[in-house]
């Protein structure tokens, strides 16, 4: 990743590049056009000086978390109370921090638990959530062949690790960076597996649906008293407001609001009240739905006729299930040489795509196999670069 | 100050008082209509985008923190960097906490160093900064008479602790709670105290001039290498888009920036480009010179006014010097019964005032003495409550 920052960061070898290493969302004009819609709306609001002024409120925007209440309720039939199950912070990582700092060191003789990563490979930004470093549990890889080009991560229920080490589970579903949904049924185990204990099972929902509505696989959400959602708009272009949501239980939540009131109050409440405009009025359930939803879809759809048409059939290539999120992944089994020389071989040919090894929490062969590839470029350059992926593949398990 | 939330929470209650507890910014239409004039502006710009959305910039807003560095430059004369001088946070307890978990380690023998609170009382918010108590040292309040009814708190220089047990210095000025500004030459002592160590002098500054412009009195701001600058918008108005700017040696600096980045990589970026706006156009330096400033100004000179006429002569009461910040403070020397006492009877006449002992970082005699008063209230306010106030201390000083 470093060398792809250095690369990325001279323009001159930026322009002769396809860059099929980022995972920014793509201009999507309607939806630049509702944000901007529901932006003036406010500022003309009556309400506007209480957004960004109003010194003595309460730091959450009550609408925004009465909002949040009806869309749970309306899209998952579940309940909850905006006073206690909600805490809005400024990232994923954030909740993450402030509850491995208040909860991690009441576990048994000081000695810390672990948090288990039952997906293997995993989103990589979860490292650095605390204040030490060797804090994470994980199998190897497993997966499944599922055709002649394809394959599926599958979670590992026959090495889960015994509950006493474990102080948390976490996971991205959609995932980030391997285009899998863990299964319905996998979920409904992992319950199991956290039920009646205080282990906590972090579900990372940045490509959730019906909002963003990046999944493109039907995907069941429940609601158990031991899970966590995270819901975020940054994948439907909020990112800079920095208002993420989490969904838990008032007993573990309580503690980490008042741990965040010491740490800086709140979230933006500008980003609080856009959110709430644009959940209220279902613009963003209908953009996420017509918009955001196909034109990912036709991107997917553009990437798989793109393998389809250039990788060679003999080469043992398996493209990820197309289940969610910005990205694809590809295993080549028996890759002749590591993925770093795959993606150095790649820029040679002027295009990067990123060698998967860094999402995976240890090194092993399937480790250094796969490249992740975005999805939010150009049509021509997912061609282009496909095609220019299959040549060099092509040459590599030739020598 | 849970008996005064507890009380204004019951609408019923809140209606029949006149609540001098407060420190909110009043509403003033000239600045309002400043804030949405540049949101406007911003969301009709060719850059909105970049703002709400661009996934992989920079966590901060490049033009942000040249706008910054240009008034530093022309207000102070002096030069910072702005990749490697400036952190934006969230609020000041977000660089502390921050600071002290990256920094307060690193000390002797994990003996806990400890943070030096050379002005007592100041901001109670500096509780609650590390996730462990007892982290302050401080000395007896010290104060000096400086007319019949008046004085001023100042540092005790006789009684500086050693520099081993020091982390860090920490004051605000303009003082909240007190009014105070800490003298040019009691900065300079400070910093010859702090000169050739690593201690870090911290001054929050939620209250400075230029911008705001809550200082009523000549203050000098010199930069030296270990004093790092705390700069808000909170009392110009912007609370709540949660941007804190801290000036300091990048040595110190850039693992804080490294810190955040895992915690949750930035401020809002509206907000961000909101400041950057409002500064570069020079609109907030006029608005502060001539509308802040003149309007608390004029709120001090009516509370003074009130104070010459309602106040008894014979009784022994302070006003802190006019100085700086949204609140005034008042000390009754040999007060007959408790300032939490004084707060009840008070309350019984319908007004809020908060009993100062909570400023203190202990109690003596002197910190059961003292009220804080907010000016930031309706004028006829300000006047009814100190007519009510030397009524109720005229009869406690009676009996």
């Amino acid at each position: 990743m470093n060398d792809i920052m250095k690369t990325l960061s001279s323009q001159k070898e930026w322009e002769k590049l396809i860059n099929m290493s980022a995972g920014n969302p793509l201009v999507l004009p309607e939806l630049l056009d509702m944000w901007k819609k529901h932006s003036r709306e406010l500022i003309d609001s009556e309400e506007y000086w209480e957004v960004i002024w109003r010194y003595w409120a309460t730091k959450w925007y009550g609408k925004f978390l009465d909002v949040i209440t009806k869309y749970i309720k309306q899209e998952f039939n579940h309940d909850i109370n905006p006073q206690e199950n909600i805490l809005i912070t400024w990232w994923t990582q954030s909740l993450y921090f402030m509850a491995i700092n208040t909860y991690w060191w009441e576990m048994e003789d000081w000695t810390f638990k672990k948090i288990f990563l039952p997906q293997n490979p995993d989103y990589t930004g979860y490292q650095g959530m605390a204040m030490t470093d060797d804090i994470f549990i994980y199998n190897e890889p497993k997966f499944k062949k599922t055709g002649d080009h394809s394959f599926k991560y599958e979670i590992d229920f026959d090495n889960l690790p015994n509950k006493k080490e474990v102080w948390a589970i976490l996971l991205s579903r959609p995932c980030n960076p391997t285009w899998n949904i863990v299964l319905d049924s996998e979920i409904e185990k992992l319950h199991e597996y956290v039920n009646n204990t205080d282990i906590p099972l972090f579900l990372d929902s940045a490509y959730w649906t019906p909002i963003p509505n990046l999944a493109f696989k039907e995907m069941k959400t429940v609601f158990h008293k031991n899970m966590i959602y995270w819901l975020s708009l940054s994948k439907a272009w909020l990112p800079w407001e920095r208002v993420w949501i989490a969904v838990w239980d008032s007993k573990f939540l309580k503690p980490l609001e008042s741990f965040q009131s010491n740490l800086c109050i709140s979230s933006s409440k500008f980003g609080q009240a856009l959110w709430a405009r644009a959940i209220e009025s279902w613009d963003l359930k209908e953009i996420s739905k017509n918009i955001i939803n196909s034109f990912y879809k036709n991107k997917f759809k553009i990437f798989n006729e793109s393998i389809k048409k250039f990788m060679p059939d003999n080469i043992p290539y398996y493209v990820h299930e197309t289940e969610g999120s910005m990205f694809t992944f590809i295993w080549f089994e028996d890759l002749p040489i590591s993925d770093n020389e795959l993606y150095e071989e790649l820029k040679k040919e002027k295009v990067l795509f990123v060698p998967a090894n860094s999402f995976f929490a240890w090194n092993s062969k399937h480790s250094k196999e796969c490249l992740r590839i975005s999805i939010t470029v150009d049509d021509a350059d997912i061609i282009n670069s496909i095609e220019i992926l299959a040549k060099v593949i092509n040459n590599v398990y030739k020598k």
